[in-house]
């Protein structure tokens, strides 16, 4: 096992019903500010409910978050918390909401340019305004965890930013509140989940033997749920462990002390920054491919992965491996989330683009080996055209 | 799934040669006590190590806690403390003196007698010394949770606390201080550990799909790794594996929305407090019976334990239960714990007095259902003779 640091204050409180705990949880005397995405949560009700725990409490809103937050977008929240001398955020959404309040909560005392936020990793965040969440949507483990992803519209960028002051303060996580989101968004949210896992599981053994198990548990049981959430959506079981198992996936428990990939996403933030293809969308159609790519450094964590998530024990190494990686592949599928480019019409000159782009961003040395250069990102996008 | 809070703020720092790091944890301008047990603490280095990374820091120490920590002894620290206007605590050493640590930290700024503390389980705690620990034994996963077990030696009084305050704002895991440890404290941990682990899981069906999968995986780490951590004391991966699966028993997240039992941790905190059984050894003499005893209201979780973690899936129902409650106590048998009272000559004598004391400290209504009544643990005991 490699050393590690592990450290996660983010108070959980789940269950359905437990939106009203808001009163106990934000400051009585806070002057807060509700920041939202689209127009669902107030049709459903959250909102409502929302403002009804914060009781007599200063309120101002932001809504309009987009689904992959916009350093635009969020800049106007930024001005409006100065403006209004809030001092206190509530993130209500999925995980882009969680995002950018992640990100407004950082620039707001920042001295300079808030985008320097992004260009330095974090690194430069001295202390944030304190927020809490209410989760809306289980897919990216954001409500659980200290990173954000932002996008600057401007120029296409897709970057993220990691930070110990950005750790939500509490997560309220309701699984009833899922009951009502799109079908694709619960696919989405599955898939992106399942690929977290993959990110921090799927690389070289290092002899992380409660790392791996709770990988391949939450793995198994995405596998068991994931078609079930689609199948049932008001299924109060289903729906609970979907949204714990997706915050478990990326509150960094099961990537403390061993390798991590992330190669995937960070093709895959590619993808959506010049297509505007959903997140989870593009990790489905980068990770199969990716696998095959990568099949000789990951050989000995796919045949584990094989064996023990899919039950693969039969056939030469060669033929589990690749019967493992068409049996996730497959699960994307019978999840409704294409793994191939040409679900949305991509083809080469895309390829092209995001190749282009990697190397702007610099992402020349991916994976856990850091051996994806743009060569070999290129092979990964041809195999998954 | 239940509803549930989850709120654990300890950072964990785990590696080897990790002891360093104290510099940059503990406040640069502390009045420190460390507080340690026996003198194998100042044999083994560990003290000295610590006393180098805390530099020109003020120092003093508090040796002697007890393997059960006694509210006599460390009522005594909590004088030296007041006296000598120390700010700061670390435990070195294992679950007994950080548990030892939390009272200390709780009581010094304790208004009235601090024994209160445990009469009201904690419930009146306002505040607490700040503290950190360096942990040299792994089992008790005292290091990453918020609570502590206390005897007053006056009265053979054996009693547990809990509260938010006295969470470890850090713990260092170093496992290769675990190297020199006596073989019996290795086997001692890896039962406790695994006990912890089947308090919170072997219950009743929740639907708490993560939180069965951790439980399963841990248990199957500790089944792989026990003897291996005796036959080999030095093997890297296998103490590593070992302190952080024991971290992990015990830090809320597998006992997170479900039910938990803890009747074989009553019922054996009798036997510690009247005969000085090791605690890890009494839950070995009380958990086979205890789940022969219950295995109508355990069945359907100990035949999906017997399934998944010991990969018993043949014979009738009742079979497989017989089965899977001999593994388990084959195996702490394997560990060189003895599963009955007979190994250390209690007979029926010793039944009576832990029956007196359960029912003096109100024991009545222990486990999961609140079945496991002074009658059936009398039968337990009986049963394991």
């Amino acid at each position: 096992m490699q050393n590690f640091e592990f450290y996660n204050p983010t108070k959980i409180v789940f269950g359905n019903d437990t939106i009203a705990r808001l009163t106990d949880l934000v400051p009585s005397d806070a002057r807060v500010l509700i920041l939202y995405g689209g127009a669902s949560a107030r049709k459903n009700g959250t909102l409502d409910e929302v403002r009804t725990a914060l009781g007599t409490r200063y309120i101002q809103e932001f809504g309009g978050i987009e689904p992959n937050p916009t350093y635009e977008t969020l800049m106007r929240a930024v001005e409006q918390i100065r403006t209004e001398k809030l001092d206190y955020l509530l993130a209500v959404g999925g995980g882009s909401v969680i995002d950018g309040t992640k990100f407004v909560a950082a620039a707001v005392n920042f001295p300079g340019d808030p985008w320097e936020i992004l260009l330095t990793y974090g690194q430069n965040i001295d202390s944030a305004l304190p927020f809490g969440t209410v989760l809306t949507l289980p897919a990216t483990g954001s409500e659980m965890n200290s990173g954000s992803v932002i996008t600057r519209r401007e120029t296409h960028t897709k970057l993220a930013f990691k930070s110990s002051h950005v750790f939500p303060q509490f997560s309220i996580l309701d699984p009833s509140k899922t009951y009502t989101l799109p079908q694709q968004q619960i696919a989405n949210g599955v898939v992106d989940a399942f690929v977290h896992i993959v990110e921090q599981y799927l690389t070289y053994p290092v002899g992380g033997m409660a790392q791996d198990r709770f990988a391949e548990g939450l793995l198994q049981t995405l596998i068991e749920i994931g078609p079930l959430a689609i199948a049932k959506p008001t299924d109060a079981d289903v729906r609970a462990n979907l949204m714990w198992v997706a915050t478990l996936a990326l509150n960094g428990l099961i990537g403390a002390g061993v390798p991590q990939d992330w190669s995937t996403h960070m093709i895959g933030h590619e993808l959506t920054a010049a297509y505007g293809i959903d997140h989870a969308r593009t990790l489905a159609i980068v990770l199969p491919a990716m696998l095959n790519e990568q099949r000789k450094q990951k050989h000995d964590k796919l045949l584990q992965y094989g064996q023990r998530v899919w039950g693969i024990n039969s056939g030469s190494d060669e033929q589990r491996i690749t019967a493992t990686i068409e049996a996730t592949r497959d699960f994307f599928e019978r999840m409704g989330v294409p793994t191939h480019m040409s679900a949305y019409n991509l083809d080469n000159d895309a390829i092209d683009l995001v190749i282009n782009q990697l190397k702007a961003h610099g992402m020349t040395q991916l994976g856990e080996q850091s051996d994806v250069t743009p060569e070999v990102s290129r092979r990964i996008l041809i195999a998954a055209l």
